[in-house]
């Protein structure tokens, strides 16, 4: 087998058979097929696609290419989350205690954010001491103590997505559903799980844009999941607006320990629901409850008892963090006084929000990443006061920008002004949180 | 500029500007574009395509790559002819001495044999003492003595093109249209050229199986010629069998010169008719004559007065070779007496010729590279007997192999007999030699 005649055929449109895909992932992996081959082959799959049986093989080779983590001895079903992205969007926060205290065993592998989009890794290290580069016996000695663990993608978990990943950023091959599927199917395979939901969002601050693409991207993600034994399940979202009131890291976690007191504000709202809604579908998949109206049911007790919160206190503690992040957020987690307020230009009704705007003004203010190799200030965030739909009159609070910087908030405020649409007549329809629910 | 980008944007189809392609180009030259980049961007325009303006902005930018020949005080016009390739094609042994006796100026860069097709470097070779490394000077002084020139492709010339060739031929990217134009008219515009013929090669040895292939090729590299400002024709010609009898170097040289003397064997006639059409239009281009009639007519007067055989010795000695093989080329050239008849099995009519299986059989016997890195033996070929549509009776000599090796000539003569089908009735209809002119 040649690399170039595999290429040749992806590129004629013929079906790769399972043992070309191996022999490729497998080349990638040791490093015997050069990285300009390796594009080439991503780009002809980016242009032809591949069928169901290519990306089944393609995830299954990926997953294979390193360790496959083993918690069978632990008796609770396995589940996770993962979500495409969004601003704002901080549920893994929630979820991950919900499940857990609700009796699913949550391995969660996260990553960092990059871009407009923030990443759960970044938002945990606000929480002072927090580690989330556990070896794997120490995760698997938190999943004990705390019911869930959470932690960044290590070297041994699906190396060829590792290699893959930064082949494909450099080369405009990212946005393929076939290689998105198997980038994300093999890392969550590799964590032993037997449920997975996915949250795929829609709208714009989200990767797909439009929710056509949303849906052939959760079905491409649910067939492949069921196909290698995690049964799957996915929710189309809303991303038309920040998820919630806050965006960045400190500000994101704060919003989230407020939600697990039942302390949040009424704009944090959505992200409760949707929490709970992920969090139930992970409860069925896992088999712990018959239906979901039983499964919402139960995240409620756990959610309304305090269960849910003592679970998150212990895995901070078992994570290094200081747990009584818990009691007093505003006091632990570092947080500035120092804000620049966006303030509506006109009267009117919020039309339209550019969530990916707000996400690129908070990561160019310091609450993010432009490039990989860049530093996160913690501290830096954005909260907002309004959704689709408000009214606001002229110089009314859309939000505040939190930046120790002053010259830099003042830019981001800028900018968040404009990513809001100020109209005179109220939107036609508001967005609705959960659009669809895919499961197969 | 980023790298990413111009893939992103050929990847979904739009047309690139003139400034990106250069960016891209000076990026591969300098080795500022990382590999797997390129190739990436390769794999899009493979399946994408290019428009006119891109093709024209492609070849331009890696024909200012390197170093652009200046011949322009050599008061003569300036012309080559570059063919496609195939099995037997030796004609730019008989044009160059045509159209050099003819008054046009050939400074011609040529290439090396590869899988089933033969190269005019290594056909040269096989004269004792003939060299194609030339200087630059060197080379200028040739052109000076003999009317024409013969040499390799220099580091300096078209460097982007060397680049871009081996990684396309590590990546199935080889086949495409925009970029094998680009490789061609690079080249030849970086010689100074004003005009030049392209033997578009289609059958069963060729390159371009089929003739709407081979017409698009040809358009294609018409087109681009003309908007670099080198006047342009293609013939697209027959490729279903060796052009005339022999196939591999040191045989091949023997035919050319045995037609320039005015010796040639019956089967060889059709390396002189097409070598005087593709003469008789680059004399037509150089502006020498008015119509296509009387430049045939020039280049048969030259080659009847042995004028065009005088500029051929001149050539031979200029280049380091020994001049008698113009007067003896049998005692001259590395020749073998050992052979391997190959013989019909069955009676019949020659119906089908597998063009390509002959080139794979002589160059794996030896006369020929199945690497880049392979030696060639100059004494290895194949002298035919017969073409499509001969009868032949069961045991009739289809041709015979040359080799030293028994072993090798043995197994070369089984693949070569395979590739010769020998059917009950005649074929409908004789391939024309020279399909189409296309000049626009």
């Amino acid at each position: 087998m040649r690399p170039q005649d595999i290429i040749r055929k992806k590129r004629d449109g013929a079906e790769l058979s399972r043992d070309e895909i191996a022999f490729f992932v497998n080349g990638v992996t040791r490093g015997e097929i050069a990285d300009y081959q390796s594009t080439a082959l991503l780009m002809a799959i980016f242009l032809r696609g591949m069928t169901d049986a290519e990306q089944a093989a393609l995830t299954e080779a990926m997953l294979h290419s390193g360790e496959i983590l083993d918690f069978s001895d632990i008796p609770k079903p396995k589940a996770d989350k993962h979500s495409t992205g969004g601003v704002g969007d901080k549920t893994s926060l929630l979820i991950a205690p919900f499940a857990a205290a609700a009796g699913v065993c949550v391995p969660m592998i996260s990553g960092r954010g990059l871009g407009h989009t923030g990443g759960t890794l970044d938002k945990l290290e606000s929480i002072p001491g927090y580690r989330v580069d556990l070896s794997l016996k120490e995760f698997r000695a938190v999943l004990d103590q705390a019911g869930f663990a959470m932690n960044g993608q290590t070297a041994e978990i699906a190396p060829a997505d590792k290699k893959l990943y930064a082949l494909r950023d450099a080369t405009a091959t990212v946005e393929a559903i076939p290689l998105i599927v198997a980038s994300i199917i093999s890392k969550k395979g590799a964590a032993g799980l037997d449920a997975m939901v996915i949250d795929v969002k829609t709208g714009s601050g989200a990767f797909m844009r439009w929710q056509n693409s949303a849906r052939a991207l959760a079905s491409a993600l649910v067939k492949t999941g069921n196909s290698l034994g995690v049964r799957s399940q996915a929710l189309i979202t809303d991303m038309n607006q920040p998820l919630g009131r806050a965006v960045g890291n400190s500000v994101e976690v704060k919003e989230c320990i407020e939600l697990l007191r039942g302390e949040g504000a009424e704009g944090a709202r959505p992200v409760l629901e949707l929490s709970i809604e992920l969090a139930a579908r992970m409860i069925l998949l896992a088999k712990l409850e018959q239906s979901v109206e039983a499964a919402r049911a139960r995240v409620q007790r756990v959610h309304e008892s305090g269960a849910a919160l003592e679970c998150f206190r212990k895995n901070v503690e078992a994570q290094g963090g200081d747990p009584r992040v818990c009691d007093n957020p505003a006091r632990v987690l570092p947080l500035t006084d120092s804000r620049v307020q966006v303030e509506s230009p006109r009267s009117g009704f919020v039309i339209e929000v550019n969530a990916e705007e707000i996400g690129h003004a908070i990561a160019e203010a310091g609450g993010g990443r432009l490039r990989i190799e860049d530093r996160i200030d913690p501290a830096v965030g954005f909260v907002s006061e309004v959704k689709i739909a408000d009214k606001l009159h002229a110089g009314d609070a859309i939000g505040s920008v939190y930046c120790g910087a002053l010259s830099r908030a003042e830019s981001a405020a800028a900018r968040i002004q404009a990513a809001y649409k100020v109209g005179d007549e109220p939107p036609n329809e508001l967005p609705m949180l959960i659009k669809e629910v895919i499961d197969k």
